[in-house]
């Protein structure tokens, strides 16, 4: 499947800035309002910046439309003085969910395809960490059983198209 | 304000490589010398590279009129066979400086503008740090009493343009 | 279980230095001649020196018995000129292999068990890698069936003691 | 003051084990485990570990009473087969709390003493963050007025020891 | 020289893709097979993630041509659902390789030259690290050895275009 | 010579502390004073803290007797509530100095001893980095020529304890 360029793609804004001069906390704030303000990545990178200052690059990745107000944002949260920004393609997996039901209830899973066919079945994390907290287990058992339970479609029927 | 387009912007050029034979003490001297032939900002980010090692990324921000000789410098200075390099926009905020009098001397400010709005007053770290030095305070005193100080403008009045 | 103080516990050594002066291959060589000799577990942490300097600290951990030997090691394989060194308590899951059949052939895995009880079932790295390279596979896919699969023992019955 | 050996001083616990086949994802539910459980203070490292892996140490700071207990949600809640563990002195600041008034509402300040003295007073960062998105503001403007308000004390008076 | 533009360059692709629901375990294995097919270089930085998850950012380098075969093998040995891609153009040195005898052996060295001139002669990590092994030697003593030696051309007479 | 236990020893303190209310500039100059109050050495780990904070770790290397004066000045530097510390064993390398005549200047050179033997001989970086910036040298070039040149003693005749 190799070089198949069949695989669907659009193009995302990458917003960058170097800070030292901001405390960790500030920074973790400025993070969860970039998120809300709809990010769709943000994070950090421990950078090693002049001056022997232990410095951190905040990135931020969104839709091409909600660059400029990131751009406002990040300048107005952040101690930065400057945002570097560029545009980059990006090659998408499609994605489907379904359900399965556990010894603890239900969890949703998230199925990534590739020509198609579903190459993986991954347990949405909050559904497992909601259910090991509720009952006490460790998060792995949980996610575990979610990935080997049949998938509960509509009717109740099972279905698997996870070879 | 979000996705105000009225925020000046300008164009930098991103120089990076990836380091696996070279020591910490000599990318500090690379470093140095970087920023003094005119780079905007040098860091380094920590990475793990192939075979176990782990490298180092070296990054460089500079003006567009300055990218050949700084990749030539790159180049002489440090062990890479390889620079890759890229243009990015840059969104800036306006800056202007005062000064401030606090107990232990001057120290300069550097002012955000947003909008037209100053939104932030930053003492300046190094002339902080000096008084600090000089008078053997913790920094955050000499900060604190900094930010908090109303500016000394030309003719002695003072004035104060932050909310 | 918390607080369950039988659980078996031995005295490991740790071995640590600060490397600014050498190369990160030459820091991966050491790692290769350090695990030959003998450690338990040797691994690198980024870490931000004096004078601008991206530097790595060494952390090697080892019996008690080989401590005198890898630290000599340590000075002879490192640039380092002083080696710290302390002992530390481990605490200790119990650890039995079983072996399970998938349709590419037979991987180890390795159980945990906590208190009599195996709480996981872990495919052994090293199996699962060949038998992905050999059959052009995701290495997700071969460990995902060895952990479903049921475990196969000497005389060829299928055991199961992983709730 | 330096050399002060007046300075309040307990005793802690650390625990470290070191991950490299555990998902980021699972690593942050053991951290929030372990923080419930009544860790002082649980963090990562990211740390290089052989063959190629880019792992992790996690680290668990806690009461030496709360040691066994915590030693044995490690073992449960990660993959880890083995947990270090070793006593460390430490040396604390005297802690009081006081509370400001700011144009948003009340703030708690932790204000920190050494030798009898008042030589920092930290806004609360929840508070901050609250008032912050309950007004939409920068939190860097909330954490300034905080740290510039004068306290309020029980009757209403205000105070203020901090130089 | 600086500012020289008659260093070669080249186009080269970078594709990127955070991680956080995957082992340092199998991202060695990603790497491994990413290097195989034929990445000019791979690796991974420690970044912070949302929702306190210590994740990797993937990086490989390649040439344009293997771009989507690449970006398709991410999508199948990693768990991301989206690659990030973007061309870099890539300013090179020149290459040569000699070879030099030291008391163990015969030994490769890289040379790099920038405009016509030898500026460094690195002896190959591979050839140095067998005979360290074979002689039991510190790396640092072939390394060094090798750096010194004369080299050695075809019909044996001795050459040294290194100043 | 593996397992030596005649290679000397001392012990030294080593002092910790996690920092997410500080910014990077602050934490440099905190560095400074450190080592300036006699600090052997000081180090920065990026550390992922909880609610997301990208975090620091500063490590201070002291003689015992130190220990308690720096405690005190790690408290005032930064903002921590509490410093850890402990004891550790440490394994030296015996050191001598030479000095060696190369084409730009003299530099000295740190001799590294194990058993009485002269195993590498490190031009010190200093020295270096000053002739390198008169001549406008590479760092690497002098470093290499330090490397190779024979050692001048007092009355000037030359020597080489180096194998």
């Amino acid at each position: 499947m190799a070089g198949d360029t069949s695989i669907p793609s659009d193009e995302v804004q990458l917003l960058e800035c170097n800070l030292d001069d901001m405390t960790a906390e500030a920074m973790a704030f400025a993070m969860d309002r970039l998120l809300s303000a709809g990010a769709l990545d943000v994070w950090f990178t421990p950078i090693y910046m002049k001056k022997n200052r232990p410095g951190t690059m905040l990135s931020v990745l969104c839709r091409i439309e909600d660059g400029p107000a990131l751009c406002t944002l990040l300048l107005q949260e952040t101690t930065t003085l400057g945002v570097r920004w560029q545009s980059l393609a990006r090659q998408l997996a499609e994605r489907r969910m379904d359900e399965v039901m556990t010894p603890w209830g239900l969890v949703r899973r998230k199925l990534k395809l590739l020509g198609g066919r579903v190459v993986s079945a991954k347990p949405e994390y909050e559904d497992c960490a909601l259910l090991a907290r509720e009952h006490g287990l460790p998060l792995d058992q949980v996610v575990d059983a979610a990935r080997r339970a049949k998938p509960v479609v509509g009717d109740g029927e099972a279905r698997d198209d996870l070879t």
